[in-house]
């Protein structure tokens, strides 16, 4: 049995773990922390998981994170970096929900997430865990950068196409709807139900932090720096995010075919027929992306339609999935909940 | 490993069976109809089971449920009663999940049904399948009628009232709360999105086909007749049932034990502390009941909160649950999904 | 034109007093205070009032209230009271929407509402502002407590039988649900769309403010005490609250007739046809009350179905009938807005 | 007073027609068919108009539509072409608000609805009813091609960009969000509310009617052919769009200036003030169209977003919006409500 521990696990991340995590045949949970509830058992603040786990949230410095043989941080920005040597040091894996690691140009995330970097080394060692893209060097790492939501989605959508340098970097658009679990379980006005029900709206049309993370992966991609118009929508959904992209293709190219080469043995990514539109709910509560692939009127445009769970493929889901990887289990291992629909 | 069989797959309760059945380690699918979309694989109409569920609909005359050990009914009221005798004349059991077998005076169901009843002695066979009342009774059944939705949490809410003798059995009431799942996958107005969203109604206040179903259950628990007040609304969630039960108390009595006493070995059966309330997210997708019990202001009306999921506890789930008892399995197996919240 | 001023102008009936007072033929909104806000523009805090509504919102000590004909408080409990005598005394008319003048019994407010009372004899005088009741005694009242929301619903709906002695007023059952509006415009976890969205439950069944209000209104009603048990609940609606009723008839008494004779010159009350079920959309945005009378399978039990806009008739709609009724104008004057459907 | 008439009023663009018609002050509501609800109050199946509409259902023929100055249809496509000769012959106007006038080259309109033409004479003379873009040519118009709802938050998104000859017209995006009342009130299972809520998709990637009435807008601003890519999503809210608009810019060029200065003296088009996100609920039930307009990270490529209510200025509004002109009215008359928020 995997020990597993969580820092910060109050919010919608920490219990969608919490319920993948009870759930997976070869993982104990020894700890959660939470400085702000410590002594509150998990299941009266979460009464979905009341009779399956007895665990109470610990402070930090109770918590006995060091006997783990990995720990998921679910923490805010800027917390995983302040203790991930000392967990590396004790011989624990780390992977962190948060963006602590994801972008490998310190400067750049400084300026997107507004404070110094406590560890760039450990940036550098840190492997970005979309399995998809990196599984070849992720049972070797030591600490997990975890995706962001959105950035899963739009790069699951791309990498067919920027792989096979089908499409023109220069201009490419990720039109993409977000659930509102996406803003996270904090009190504010603007993700109330009756502010954020009944109504749609883009937000941070100006810039969002997401924009980094995904150019740094299509960029890899690529091989090049890619033209990226990023615009996330707030959507009246508990979960999901549907990734609208669109790009114009180089050349004339089956596209239907690519994807579905390409993803042939992905456990976790599903090639919708051609014509074929995903629906959120079609992978609400699974691991799973979607995804569809189109030219309208036969034209030069593709469309591409990915949806996911932001907080399984989005979040936990994944980062389970890493977890697998990391120690060697099939890599669906507790992973292969059937999509709640409707 | 159970031959399974579903008769009329295609709605909610159906899909319901199919995702619960698929992740059912005794379990094998073996068959799956529809007249009207034969020759659809299932996954093609329900996109959630794409990977999982490898079976197309057949029509009911080439599906092979003579050779299942077990048929489960998903069809409209009226199906199963015609083609029930068959099915257990090959030595096949039965679980229906409409309503043809639920109420014994035969002259009681058709009024509220509007048809003649075709088997009067296979009504008188059946048995209900309501586990945390009737468990005994299962295991030997070749025949179960499934209990419905509302009947579920109503029955659940005020059995440990009604054994202990505790509460005026002649002025109960049920104000009960449905989302509108509940009201099936069939092309009405009435419950498109731009009607049922964002508003609330009461309906059936003249009369609901559960009542006399409730009734029943109940007069049975007390062992006398009951006066019900049964009121069912329609709300803008997909699924999810919350009763909200009156009743009142006819001696100063500690609610709070009887129930935790009377549901201590129930699996499903969840009380909460004092002062709680359930919400039916707390159950999503799972196949648990959770009650909390209330005295408003210490006085001699008692107020019960019962939550379930309506296709689950109240449908499919329950079924399977019947099933693991028909064949002597642990009565939660394939039914330990932890609910999905947010 | 009545010059109007508003107190605390930042939630939700705030911003629905200024769409009616905007849009209201008799009335120059004159300032709206708000401390925390001051010198914002009201159109940058709710842009649905852009070009609509010029006024920034103003502190307390800067607003000119004292020379308003009168004020709207729209502020949290405990504030009004605070205010209300210098206003008073400045021969302005003051209309509370919050709790602060709603309850005669000073010792019963102060432990719902957990402060001491500021001006006992303000509450001594003050009119409470239901009109279908208090009619006659509003236009010629200084200060106006205008009724809670579940209130307003509740008291409509019991009004024609309590009026008419047809109950037994020692077991009333008022089963509430409210839309997520009522819970204010706050920063809140429980209120937040992936907590309230697709998901229903009871609240403060122990004790809830609104329940002595409504056990003083009924009781004026019925000449004497009342057993009244009340429960609410949060629904994932935004606006809207739908109160089932339940009482023992004592006599066998046409309810039909007894509601449509009640209320046959009641502009904002409207009677349904028996056997009806209003659905809280049909008064969506609109001052009206929308009731139904039942009497299941013709028995003892009467079911009351009343269905409000909380934010309307349950506060600032019913706030400017107030007004009109304060100044001699049409009771209904800027409030024959239809209802908005779907 | 205008003598209104309504063919085909029981879809939701009748009832807000209904809506609208029934509170402006210089219509009087004569008369509305249909032929499968005659004889059947409108109230009845409107409950939102109780008390406000006396009129009941006829049919067409016993309907005096030839006595009316204007005749609304709010019909299938297909019915309005029928029926608009003896109508113009008889002197009365004719709005359309289905697409049966709006597309010029009959082939496509053909080839799009499926259908022969029954008028391609009238199609020549109808004017497009956009009034922001055709307001001189609508005065002395007889027939009115009203646009459809996604068209209508499109060309107004797109119209200050293309006339100033500022974007590249061979590859712009339209990635549009619609309520799910834009699918009509009819009974369909993809419409139910427990298959759209909580879920996201994308639809008609391949080809939706309304991209050639876009194209031949769009076509018509820019003075040339368009490269359009439309992709048009369901959303879970009731009423709503959102359109994003992506282009690349041609020049250096201010474009919230360029927003501004072009629709300064429009009074249902509001322009934000930079850096803003319009959402749908600050248009909810008002014929507003409100624009942001984005420069992200300041580069050559512009974001448009664009938000109307689909059944107010997508629909009944802008009907309304355009008989004001046909009869010389105030533009706005009728049309002055404030949007319903929260």
């Amino acid at each position: 049995m995997i020990k597993a521990g969580i820092v910060g696990g109050t919010g919608y991340t920490g219990v969608e773990l919490l319920r993948l995590l009870a759930q997976h045949p070869n993982v104990q949970l020894t700890t959660i922390t939470s400085r702000k509830e410590a002594g509150m058992p998990v299941a009266d603040m979460f009464p979905s998981l009341r009779g399956r786990i007895a665990l109470a949230f610990s402070t930090p410095e109770e918590a006995p994170l060091k006997d783990c043989d990995v720990v998921f941080f679910a923490t805010p920005n800027g917390v995983a970096m302040q203790q991930t040597r000392e967990l590396l040091d004790a011989g624990v894996k780390v992977i962190d929900l948060a963006a602590d690691f994801r972008i490998q140009d310190i400067a750049e995330w400084s300026k997107w997430y507004g404070m110094e970097h406590a560890c760039p080394d450990l940036v550098a060692e840190a492997v970005y865990g979309l399995p998809e893209v990196n599984r070849a060097s992720i049972p070797g790492a030591r600490l997990i950068a975890n995706p962001g939501c959105y950035p899963t989605a739009v790069q699951l959508g791309f990498l067919p196409l920027l792989e096979a340098g089908a499409i023109d970097t220069a201009w490419m658009v990720a039109d993409c709807k977000s659930g509102v679990s996406g803003a996270g379980r904090k009190a504010e006005v603007a993700t109330l139900f009756a502010e954020a029900s009944d109504s749609f709206k883009a937000y941070a049309v100006p810039g969002h932090r997401h924009w980094p993370e995904i150019r740094q992966g299509l960029a890899r991609m690529a091989g090049q720096d890619v033209g990226l118009t990023f615009v996330p929508h707030l959507t009246p959904l508990i979960r999901g995010i549907h990734a609208t992209l669109y790009a114009r293709l180089r050349r004339d190219i089956d596209v239907q075919t690519l994807f579905e080469a390409r993803y042939a043995n992905e456990y976790f990514v599903d090639v919708l027929p051609a014509k074929s539109h995903p629906e959120t709910r079609s992978v609400r509560a699974s691991n799973l992306c979607r995804i569809a692939v189109h030219r309208p009127q036969g034209g030069d445009t593709v469309v591409v339609l990915s949806v996911i769970d932001n907080l399984v493929k989005g979040a936990a889901g994944q980062a389970v999935q890493n977890m697998n990887l990391l120690f060697g289990l099939p890599e669906h291992e507790g992973l292969t909940q059937i999509p709640v629909a409707p």
